[in-house]
């Protein structure tokens, strides 16, 4: 993709979130990376997205630097983005929202559990919820420390990243990712989607129990495992 | 019907789930079928209903054969629907969705129980939920298995499908049918909606009872029974 | 109202339920009396609204029968309208939705309580749900016996219905009523919101209070009483 | 802004609160002051949105008294706008709205905690309860004491009302407030999607805990405090 088509990307799947009902405001951001260009681009913080067009997308380099011609400075959330670029190799691109349901876990500091094929589908096993930042990790490079503790998160838990495609960090809200931006956006809806499932569910029946494990293998591998047939051809 | 005509049948259902808010990206499926014509139509697998055209419904015979000029594999799900299809010989379509309310019960892994008239007018007694299935029937023919377990629970359980338009099978969501591809995806979104009623009911007292059988009775028979007064005519 | 216009009016209040959200398919219906005329006018049964027009309403007499030149059957509910119409002088039009809020206090079987001033602008008291239809009443004679079973609840328990403009039929769903159509369907719109807020506030605090009566009056008395300020003029 | 301009805007605020799904029927108002002219902009009584222009917004001085040429009567929570812009003297704009979560908070007469940034980024701590107003106090100038009540709360707790936006009004609803109309009708729809969030958070984990008072700082901080970096420039 060209510089002009990277920022139209961005721009679209940003918009992507609103239209969704996930974002409202300012809330929410979405980018992706260039690893060959050595680049991130990314929504401007701060800016309601009436007043956006796909050219004031903002780039940096991968230590968050502007690259010259950009006229806005990125997401305040950039480090978090950067920070999971940096250690999860096959993530191109992030999106992050503070959508009701998910949030709600967040806020409640509780993974979202796999309780049915819908979320076997899409997430191989329950969507973690970090640890709360320190005291010491707010109060300096607040933004850098957020991304460590959802890359900590996936190392300490043994997740892979590609596998379990997003994460809630704890009293804030939750970030998906994926090959794409399109993926990235979507994991978001799917997540809302799978929170909302998993109130009611626990709503229903307190002590509802997990899917059964070869149930979550079975519909996770038939749509990304190497013998999948979901789709029209592999 | 022509075959043109069962296509786009299909398509406008499977369209209309999505209108409704029953479905998102490739989640859910409608299917008719023509038991004169001994085929099955229904939504290709793994393609974003924005991408689709009456066209490119999947055509196959009872057995789940692609029909000579057929150029998408059909869904995935299509092996629950020839076992409905086998068993249950007045259905002519089926409906599936992971709509949220329906899919929550799905997941607690219980009977959406009939708590009043709207419920009554609509499905005469309570909307079952399967077992689960097991380790050996997910691993092999997950498909057909999970139609047999919907089978299994009508007839163990002395449920008339004509009656009882739609099941939720254990940890997965519900399927729905009926006399026409109109009706399959009216009983889905009606499903949906009584789901949710009874969440509500349920939050407003925890120990509501259940609608009285006369009342169930009444209901139910002056809209589907043979002295039914409901519609203009009979 | 000419009889054109009268049913123009019936016509579009319909409508407005299924605009408003609180009604799909053929679910609900809206009915208007001219007392001088001796007629009611009344959505027919069975019908889809996108398959109505304004002049497909039913006119009837004051005990339901057609009147000539009335090509459709009324709804199945019009003798629950004729029952409220003969006993509450003041009611001029009645709209019954399914409401999915109300539905489920009705389902519950209780009063929708009086938890603060918005209910207090609306309705003076609680909204009262019925006793449940016994099997003699539910077996002959069924929908007489519904209105009956609202009057007996105004007339048992002291209310006015022109200060309480409706009633939750137990395991069954809500009555509104008013001096005109659109009053009757807004008290609809009114009487779901104030269930959703009356569930919400009892999650958020199981036993929270009711309204002061003081309170109850000032709000209800400044918009409906003879000092009522709430409007431009009186 | 000149008069033209003032009214404009205090409609435009209102028709927002229409959009953004907080306000049905009459309910809601929004207000400004223009403290060098010495004048309040609301508005009116009991009139259908639908039925408003601009040009009808009703025009007070201070002490509610209609300016010359204001052929509509205020709404009649015009005393309680004047109440809380007589003692907070940074506020320029008052939203009121009857928005479903926000309300059950204040019919359940409770503050609504900081459970996330979310809340963080907007208000600066929990956003209070009124206590209930007497029945003397509600006998008498309901509506002044409605504003005295509100100041009251700020004033007892040690509140600045330029940190928290806004209040509930103890079995009543939210109040909401800014720097312009814009904002003021922001923070109302920012405080109706907290409200959601905190009763979703509840119910899933009924003791979950408060954002820490360091997170709470870095994210208000981080938008309002003087090192703000949240926006393009300071």
């Amino acid at each position: 993709m060209t510089l002009q088509e990277l920022k139209k990307d961005v721009f679209e799947a940003n918009l992507e979130l609103v239209r969704r009902g996930l974002v409202i405001y300012t809330w929410g951001n979405v980018s992706i990376i260039d690893r060959e260009k050595g680049i991130i681009v990314i929504k401007p913080r701060g800016i309601e997205y009436d007043d956006l067009c796909a050219d004031d997308m903002s780039i940096t380099d991968l230590d968050g630097n502007l690259v010259d011609g950009t006229k806005l400075l990125p997401s305040v959330d950039l480090d978090i983005h950067i920070a999971i670029y940096k250690h999860f190799k096959d993530v191109q691109a992030i999106a992050h929202t503070h959508s009701t349901h998910a949030t709600a876990f967040a806020q409640a500091r509780l993974d979202i559990p796999c309780l049915g094929t819908t979320h076997a589908d899409h997430f191989y096993g329950p969507i973690p919820c970090t640890r709360a930042l320190t005291k010491e990790e707010t109060a300096e490079d607040y933004e850098k420390h957020t991304g460590d503790v959802i890359v900590e998160t996936f190392i300490e838990r043994k997740i892979n990243p590609m596998q379990v495609f997003g994460v809630n960090v704890a009293g804030h809200g939750p970030f998906t990712w994926g090959a794409t931006s399109t993926l990235a956006v979507e994991n978001s809806v799917i997540l809302e989607e799978l929170s909302r499932m998993a109130i009611l569910t626990r709503q229903i029946k307190s002590d509802s129990m997990l899917l059964e494990d070869y149930a979550l293998d079975k519909h996770f591998l038939r749509k990304h495992g190497k013998n999948s047939y979901f789709y029209q051809s592999k």
